[in-house]
Formats: C-alpha cells, structure tokens, sequence
C-alpha cells in the first residue's frame, strides 16, 4: 500500500485553514499508517486559492471541484464550502471512489443528508463528518468515563453554545444569516454541534419542542465578504436564518435534554457548556477552558466530595499524550488534527470511522425535527 | 406607633429555623422603624414547637394557628408551613388585620393562590411571599443594572436551580414528593425560584412549553419524617410528583427564556445558575457563590473584555454594606434577614413591599401553566 | 452549675459587632453546655458604648474595663480593644478569676504576649486567642485531612493575606496605621492569621527571612477615627507601620513556607490564599470563597486526577451542619460563633481550647522574629 | 535579501519538537519576511537525530554541531541542548556569522552567560534567548497594559511556577536533577522563567534572598534516559540540584517580588501564577489557563469593581489574531511559534529582538544570585 495519500480540498477559509493545519501537523504528532500530502487546493476564485495555497501549504490549485473529484491522484476529498454544496461535491467524490470528510452540518436538508449517507452506503467508500469537538481531549475522558459506566444511568442532558458575534445590529448580512445558503443559523452552525455530542454522549433522541428565533430581523447587505471584520452597506436584507434555537425533550434511553445555541450572549465567545448528570456522578464541561472536565463522583467519600477539575493533558489521556507534557495545554485546531489523523489511518485500512455521513444524517433528521417544531409550535418525534 | 412589633410564626422546621434568624438578627444589622419581637411560635406537635421555640428564641408558644392569628397582640404573621396550609392561614391572618408573609410557592393552585391576592387586596394589610433570594445582594445589584440600561435590551433569561438530595432510590416518600401535600416537586420548590427571579428581573412571561419528569416513579414510603435525613422503610409508595422540569418560552418582552429545575443533577446543592444576555453586556449568577455576580461589559474598550467577577460585599452594595467590610461574605440566611428588615419597615409604614401576594399568585399562574404545558404537550399563553 | 455565663465585653468596634454576633447567635445553632449573656458591654466613651449595646444586644454598659473585670457576675471576659491594651486587660481579666479571650494578635510584643500566657498558665483560667479562621469549617476540614494523613508529608504551605484597603495614598493615618497602638500594620493585623493557620495546620517554624516595607511614607491626619470610612485632613503624619510583609523560611517539621501579607493588592479584599503541598496531595484555600477547599488527591485513579472544588457545607463537615443543608453557604460572621460556642462549653467544663494563649505568644514571638529578620537584613532563629 | 532562511538546529528532544514546530508553523499562520527552513537537525546520536528528522520534518541530520555552526547555508543556529552545551555552540555559531537563539537558561553560570552575551555584542549578530512566555498572548497584554500606565505604580510582583513530576521519590536521577549538567533544578529551569517575566513586566531587580532546598537527597539511577517516563534502577545517586527555590526582593523602583518554584507542588503541572498589583489596577495569570487574564480595574465605578476575565482570544490582542477568531484558544507551542516568528522578521532586517543574550545573561546574575544568597544564607545584591 502507499505511504502517502493525496488530498484535495474544496474551500480555503475558515474552516480550509484548520483543515490545513490538521493535514500538515497530524503526521508529526501521530503515527499515521500514511502520510497524507496537501495535494490540491480549490476554489472557485481560483486567485483566492492560489493564494491560500501558498499560505496553507499546497501544492496545486483548482477552480473546479469536478476536476479535484475525478483526478487519479486524489485519494481523500475534504468538503470545507459553503452548506448548500456539501451534498453534491460529496456526492460525486464518493462515487470517483473517494474517502470523503465533509464539514458539518452536513446538508442544507435531511434529505440531501439521506441522499449523501446513501452513497456513502452504496460506494463503500470511508466517509467522515467533520464533528471535531468529538476529539477534543476532554471529551475523548467523558465518552470512556460513560462508557463505563462511571456517570451510571443519565438523567440529564444540559448543552448550551453561545456565541456574541452578531449581536451588534449593524453587523452585516453574510452568507451565514442568509437561509438559502446556510440552511439555518444557530441552529444547523452551533446547536448542529451540541446535538451531535449529545448523540455521541448520551445517545439517540426520542422527541423535541423546539423554538428558534431571530431578534433582528433586518440587516445591512454585506459590500464585500469578510468572515467577522465583514461591512455593511447602507440597503437592508431580511435575515433568514434564525439567532438563537432552545430545546427540550427526551432521548430514547429515557434522559432528558435542554439545548440552548444563540449567536446572541454578549461575552460568550465560543462558550459550549455541556452539564451530564447521572446516578453516580456528574461532569462539566466549557469549550472557553477546553483542556479540563470537571467530574463529580458521588462515590467519593463522605466529606471528600467535589467536582474534580481534571486537566486533561496527562499521559493517561488520549491525544492529549500525542502533545506536550501535562499541564501544557492544546488549542482549538489540535481538534482537527485528531480528527484528520483517524481519518488517515482509516482510509488505509478501509475501516469505517465515526462520526460518519449517517451521524451527519441523523444529526440532519434531529436539526429538521427541531426546525418543525418551531414552526408548528409543537412536540415532534424524531425518526430517522 | 410602636416601637415593636409582635411576630407569630406558624411552622418551625428549616424555614422557621431560617425565618426565626431572620427576625432575630434583622434589628441589629439594619436600622428598622420598629424592633420586631419573636413572639409565638406555633406548630401542631405542640412538644416540639415548644422545643424550637427555646432553640430558636420565641417567647410564647401555640398548638393552633387560629389562636395566634386571632390574637390581638400579633402584629406580624409568618407562614412557614406545609404548602397545602399557606392559603387557609393567611388568609384568615389579613382578614384578622395582620401584615402576612407567607413562604413560597404561595399555593398549591392558582386558585388558591389567587383567593389569598384578592384576600390581601380587599383587605389591604401588608403581604408579602417570601422570595428571599430576591435579596441576595448579587441580585439587587443585577436589578439595579438591568433597570439602569446598563444591559441593554434583553435577549435571553438562562436559568438553572440544580440540587441532588433525591437521586438516591432509596430516599423516602417524604411530605415534598407527594403531590397532595406539596402540589408538586422540583416545579413548585425550586423552578418557582427562578420563574420569580425572571419576572422580578426581566419582566411577565407570555408563553411557555414545559416538560415535567419524574425519574424514579416508586419509592420507600418514610418511616419517620426527618428532612433530609428521613429513612424509608420496606413498603412502597408511588411519587406522585416531579423530579425534574424544564421549559422554554418568551417573555412579553421578547426575550426568551430557559428554565430548568431538577433535583436529579449530582454535584449541586444549591446551584442556582442564572444568566442574562442583553445587548450592551450579560450577567450570570451562581448561588453556591452568592456573594459574586459577574458582570460582562460590552462597552469595555477593546481587548479589555470580559466577564468581571464583582465581589458583591462593598459598602456600595445594597444589604451587604450591612455587614462586615468588603471581602467579607455573608451566606443563605442572610437574605432571610433582608426580606423581614424590609417587610418591619413596609409594616410600620403601611407601605406595599415587593414581593406582594400578586406575585406570588403570579407565580403560581406560570407553574401551573408550564404543568398545563406538559400535561397536554403543548404550548401553553400565560394569562394572569 | 449555671446555665448561663455572663460575658463581658471590653470594645464595640468592628470586633465587638463580629463578637456580639457570635454571642447571641451560638445558642441558637449549637448545643452549648450553658448559654452565654450579653450581660456588659464596655468602652471609653460611654455614650459610644451605649448607642453599641443597642445595637448588638448588651444589658449593661460601662466605661471603665476595671469595673467588667472586678464584677463579680461576669463569667467570660471578652477582649476586642486596640492591640496596645489587650495585656493589661486581659491579665487582670485572668486574676480575676474569669475566664478570658482576647483579639489577636495577643499583644503588641513579644513579651507582652509571654506575660499573658504567664498569668493564664499561673491562674489556670479558661484562655482564648481569637484567630476565628481556624473554625472556617474549609479549614477544620484541611487540619482533619492533614492529621489524617491524607496529604502525606508536607512540603510547602504557601501563604498570602492580600487586602487593599490602603491603596489610595488620600486614606488618613487611623491607628491601625500608628506603630505605638498597632504594634505593626499588615505583619501583625493579617500576617498573624497566616502565620497561625501555618502553625495550626503545619507546625512550629524553626527559621524565617522577612521584609517588611512601607510603600507611603506619609499620610494625613484622620479628622475623625471612622474605620474605612475615615477621612483626613491638611496636617499630614509619618506612616510608623508596615504596608506589607513577605518572609521565607522553614518549619521544624522541614516543609518550606511562603507568606505574604499586604494591603496593597488592589481587588482583593480579604484575600487569604493558602496552599499546601504534601506528599499524597494538596490543598487550596481562599477566603473570598471560605466555604470551599480544594483537594488534589494523588491517589486518584489514572486520568481521572484533579483539584476537588469541595463545597465545604455538607452534614459531613464540621460546624457547616448545624447550619442549613448542603449547598447554602455560611459568612464571615460564623467563624466568631464557632469559636465563641467553643469557648463556652471550654468554659463549663473548665477544659483548655485552642487556640489558647501560649498559641497567641507563638504568633507573637514569630511575628517578632519577622520584624528582627527585617529590620537586621538577615535569617533569624525562632524560639519561644 | 533571500526568501528562506536556512536553519540549523542543535538537540532534537522536549524543546526540539517544541521548535520544530515553531519553525513549521509560523509561515503559514504570520506575514514573515522570510520562509523558514527547516534545514538541519543535529545530535550526537545520529540515529535518533535521524529518526527526529522524520518525525519532526527536518530535511538534513548531522551529528557534529561543530558541522552545523559552520555551515555557509545555515542562517539561524536554533540551541536546544542541555543547559551545559549551551555557551560553547552559541559562541561558535554566532562567530560563524549566523543568527542564534538558545533555550533558557542561557548558560550554567553567569560567567558563561557573559561570554555570550559578550560574543553577540562583538558579533553583532541577531541573538535572542528563548524564553518564549513573554509572548503569550495574556502576557503580551500585560506589558502593554503597564506600559501604558494602566496598572499605575507597581507594587507587588508575585510568582509561583508549580509541578509535581518528582514528588515520587522513586522517580530517577535524569540528568535535569544532575547539577553538573543542568546547572540547577527548579532554580534554573523554571524559576529562570518567572525572574524573566519579572524583570519583563516591571524592571530590574536589585536585591533579593533565596533559599533553594532539596526534599528528596537520593534518587534511584536511571537505566535508561526516557524523559517523564525515565525509569531508575537499584543503585543510588545524589540529587545535586534544588527541588524547589524561593525568594524575595525588592527591584530597582521599588516594587516589592515573592517567587517560588517548585517540583513538589502535586496537581500543579505547569501553573505558572503571577499577580502584579498596582496603584491603580492589579493583573493575574495562570499559565494552566493560559489564554486568560485577568484585570481589576481600580477605575471602574462603584459598585462594579471585580477582576475581568479577558479570554486573549480577540482580534485586538496581539498573535491570537493570526490564529481563530475569539474564544477559540491557543495552546502551549503557540509561544515557540510567536518567538520563532520575530526573529525570522529580525533576522532579515538585522534588528535586534527581545529577549536578548542581554536578557539571559541578566537571567542567570539574578540566579547567580540568588543561589549565593541561599548559600551564604544572607541578602545578596544583584549586579549586572
């Protein structure tokens, strides 16, 4: 088998620089069973691209996704664009035979996610959702301490992501608070991300009331893209795309859940706070302070009991021991790398690896379910 | 007028231990109109009233509530008791011309609730319920800032009241897990604690949909009763109220809010987690650290932001300059002690003090809608 | 023998009000061997002394110290005077048969201190030195653990009391800033709280190397004592205290200490920091939060290691169970009642308590040898 | 002048894949005036040089520096070895003409770090020492919050660098515990780091006294060397280095410092905690939490004073721009990769860049110093 593989990844901005990095730094860190190779790097401005090429490291450069797609070369295609793409370049590339990782969410409707899980099923080809929080170090301790058993039966689920990015009125309408192209707001960008760990934590959900909602419903067109320093104009658009999306309803095992994601909590910069409580113990857990899980145990002795503030970057800890010595901690794009150097080794030996394109369905499924909710202003069960 | 005025407190176990301090210690920390006097003491089991009122400093003691409410000498009347009695005594107390502060939830039922409301209004003596935690000085202060515009416009009420003292099978049927006597769980004690915190902060609610769950539906029915260290015996009784509830909604103001109130989250005695994001900063609260509110500032200039973590203890802050200097904290009974300095103060001067029987009835309409709200499935309007 | 025992009390200042407190609030929380009286408070200016005994609830009032001291009906003499006095007082308070606690630190020097513990060990009398932190149920819990051994051998206890009450260069020259009254400024007002809780938890210092400084030199005269809230005038005075004191050295035991106190650490306020390092784990402390202590068991399993946020109010820990259940948190004020009920059943029982004044003469011989250290510039030997 | 600059790197293990790192990163995440290249990893064991090039991503291997330091297609010398190499290759490369930076300490002694010092002035080449917290983020805008007057005047700089990794008594005698290669122990590796940020954030020192100690005077020899991991076997050995050091002082204007390092503080990892307090604002920071820090504001209003937690995450703080957008943190070898950066830009405009063989000669005088004073048992004045 090859050393190396060759990736070709369509997109190059916020989230092509952190798949990027995760390419380049996986192989100093792990040992991979292949080498991957920044191969190719597209866009449709192909100017833009060339440029990132040069600042992220790649080697060549396309204005066509197809082209990417069905070269030979490439072995994995990674789907960073906008959400309204991500089924149709997935799509093709598992069909040309390709390992695929593709952003998340994973569609703009659970039934582009269906059509995108299907081929994955039909090709055989390995096909991963880009749900990196699953790999930070910390959760990495929670999924092992409730896997066995150390929470005991779940009662609780409490998530929250709160962001402030938009809170000021005059931030402009960008790509990302237009429906056709985002697919939804908080909603399919952050609480698409408390959902998933929830699925992968506690397990699959049962029913949902759901209400989203969009405080400012008018904002400035954008003059030109710009990710966060983007400007408004003086001509208004309507915002499509709701602000905040809260949730309550129950999993299948019988715990509750209560989600929370708004771009709306001033001083919350990338805050997921994630509470389980269980019969035997509770954790904690904040993305602003990503390198500790705080842990109750309710058989800790009498007097004794607390929650513990574990600083995960120990030896004892997975991937976190690829890194630094303990006490040093990891950053945000560490969590790419992790997920990117599973993806390597997967693809080398053809095995599948989670959270793949039918947790991206089903994240899809629980996104749509809740999104009904809301508009019909009632509970709704969620089926997959 | 007076110079003291006559307590007759009905109930003695950990709210009239609470309370009893409260009386106790309001004259020497705070300059009142009058010195109130513990006067009767009263509790069916006259034994262990008599017991109490030597431990907790009551003069007279009663084995019949009627008999201190009728009794000329009783300025004040303070219900401490079982949910079920709070109507029927305090309503015979204002119509017997004494000033009532009755614990909370005010009732079992709205209707109830809403007899007791009308009862003080027709009678027009001094009422109050008693939400203590409204007098926390962390949450003076966040009143004062949000009715100063320091947050801005709100957007959204997140709160949690988190305990764990039931998670245990094994803990008995005690009097607040039987839904004749206590009207319901987790909703009535502690969810009734936030909703007052967001009417009194943030403002009325307009509608809500509410999910009340009882994990553990059976347990030992108590041999004897005995608070928290109540033991079960072998026979079996069903719970008969909520372990848990949580709700989603808007305020008529258009903020949303979160709610969740569980006795099921090990780990949290106490924690009453609140947080506020409007839209010049946000505010967050935890009980277990009462004597802290953090305070984010969005006019903060750049690079200087972030959540300030104000030690609620300086001579600039309402009650707590009471106390002791700065850096000094004070604890749970303290805000006992607020609430009846004020309510001396509103007595002597005929003056209404907030919070009134109105909203406690107020209250008592929301959780029965958000109970209306689970019990149909549905979204529930909250109509006073 | 009687049930109650008449307590006189010499000063009515911020001590008298924390003592008066922790007189009156004992019996009702504690289950006291007899039951003290606010019998006689006392001060210099008798009109001041009186307006006092109002306000913290004392039957007598006189102006002379002699008069408590000689009376006959007085059982417990209770010193909270300016340091400068403290000896006389409580000397004549012990040959008088009473039984006496006095304020720290004990005296203004060392041998003041030795006469005190001479004439307590001399007249056999029940005798107290007032470091109430040794009875934050946070601090019970950390001696427990360390006799226990559950912290191993110790290696560091690390020690700060950070205040900042005298930042602003306008603050006028009270006593407490006077060397003739105060003895010294931060080394003996908080250093000595420290240097206690050191001995308490660690044991006796063995060598020490000390720095006291005073950052302002002058400042002005006070118009009118006022505590913090004394303002100066034009004259201005020579500051004849320290603002700080740093000291490093060794225990006998061979741990290494650390201590700093200071009122020049603008935002904290009453900030005792302590941490203690030892073979099978650590503890933090601070009294900002003194119902928590941190616990780093190093027995802890692989990867699941972490400081213990122990909330320090359970019916498991000491004191913090007589109080409310688990998750209300207690104050400043309830170290004075521990302390106090303490005192009180020592005293029926005739039973020595500590802290007692040989513990009180220990802190000042230390306190010395700090100031000798400082001012000879060089290591210095501590023996009592 | 050239596009890339050539580099040469002596020592491949903790601090090599640390620079490594560095020198891969810093192109793609800053505008460098040149593209590093890693050109040669050198170390006397070739075949695990070898082995680290690979890992690592270093083109060349060598196992002479000698070979390295002269050859004409390196531009930058980057020192990683043992502390006792540190002077001889320094000296060599600089005389070969190239730009150096070395790991800290700089040298063993002062004397040796003079000569360095003195070759860089007579070389005048780019020099600079690696202590590499003076650019994270949190300390960045510490230096230029006191620059800018923000904290007014400095009172207090408090330190501590905590671990534990040797509190096992059986953990071997590695060669960072042998006196005659790493010079000193806690002293020199992690002491060195806080005396470096103090002599950043607030100035010279001026005099100081230490005292450093031994806990464990015998260790097991290791069989074989393996970093934490290292193993001893049955024979003993005798620790020559201090396990942990303390000290205080006063610097040149005025301000007052408190250090201590220790290896023997368990559940501290890495905490480097450092609180600078001032007339008009104090600073804290704890390296476990190193993308936060924290500010009290003696200017905010009444009432709303509290220590601000700025997550230095923004697009206003310096270097945490380059990498996510707020609230996504950074990590441990962020630090190299922001050193590494600024003398790539220095190296090509010639400019000197801080920290300087000044800056490290300095380091190791306040060392020096500090061991004489532990040594003599005396204060001991720091000369340059």
């Amino acid at each position: 088998m090859k050393n190396t593989l060759n990736v070709g990844m369509i997109g190059y901005k916020f989230m092509g620089k952190a798949h990027s990095n995760g390419w380049r730094q996986a192989p100093h860190f792990f040992d991979l069973k292949a080498r991957p190779v920044l191969h190719t790097i597209c866009g449709r401005d192909v100017d833009a691209a060339r440029k990132a090429a040069e600042q992220l490291g790649w080697t060549h450069v396309s204005g066509d996704w197809r082209e990417v797609v069905s070269n030979p070369e490439i072995d994995i295609v990674d789907v960073t664009t906008a959400n309204d793409t991500h089924a149709e370049i997935s799509i093709a590339a598992l069909r040309a035979g390709k390992a695929v990782i593709c952003e998340k969410p994973l569609a703009v409707t659970a039934a582009e996610a269906r059509a995108m899980r299907d081929a994955a099923k039909a090709t055989k080809r390995v096909n991963m959702v880009c749900h990196n929080y699953r790999r930070i170090p910390a959760i990495v301790l929670a999924k092992a301490m409730i896997d066995a058993g150390e929470l005991g039966e779940i009662y609780h689920y409490r998530a929250r992501y709160l962001q402030d990015w938009i809170v000021d009125p005059a931030f402009p309408l960008v790509w990302r608070l237009q429906g056709k192209i985002a697919g939804s707001g908080a909603h399919g960008d952050i609480n698409a991300h408390i959902i998933d760990l929830g699925r992968y934590l506690v397990g699959e959900m049962d029913e949902v009331c759901a209400l989203l909602h969009t405080f400012i419903k008018e904002r400035p067109l954008p003059e030109a893209e710009g990710g966060l320093a983007a400007r408004g104009g003086k001509k208004m658009g309507k915002v499509t795309v709701d602000d905040a999306a809260m949730a309550i309803g129950r999993f299948k095992g019988g715990a509750l859940f209560n989600l929370e994601a708004t771009r709306f909590a001033l001083g919350r910069k990338n805050g997921i706070q994630l509470e389980i409580n269980g019969s035997k113990g509770s954790l904690y857990f904040d993305f602003e302070d990503m390198n500790r899980l705080k842990f109750y145990n309710n058989l800790d002795p009498a007097g004794r009991h607390g929650f513990r503030d574990i600083l995960v970057t120990d030896a004892a800890h997975a991937y976190a021991n690829a890194w630094w010595p303990g006490g040093h901690i990891i950053g945000y794009e560490h969590t790419f790398v992790h997920t990117l150097a599973d993806l390597v080794n997967a693809t080398v030996s053809g095995q599948s690896v989670q959270p793949t394109f039918e947790d991206g369905y089903r994240n899809q499924v629980v996104l749509e379910a809740m999104e009904n909710s809301s508009k019909q202003k009632q509970w709704v069960k969620i089926k997959y």
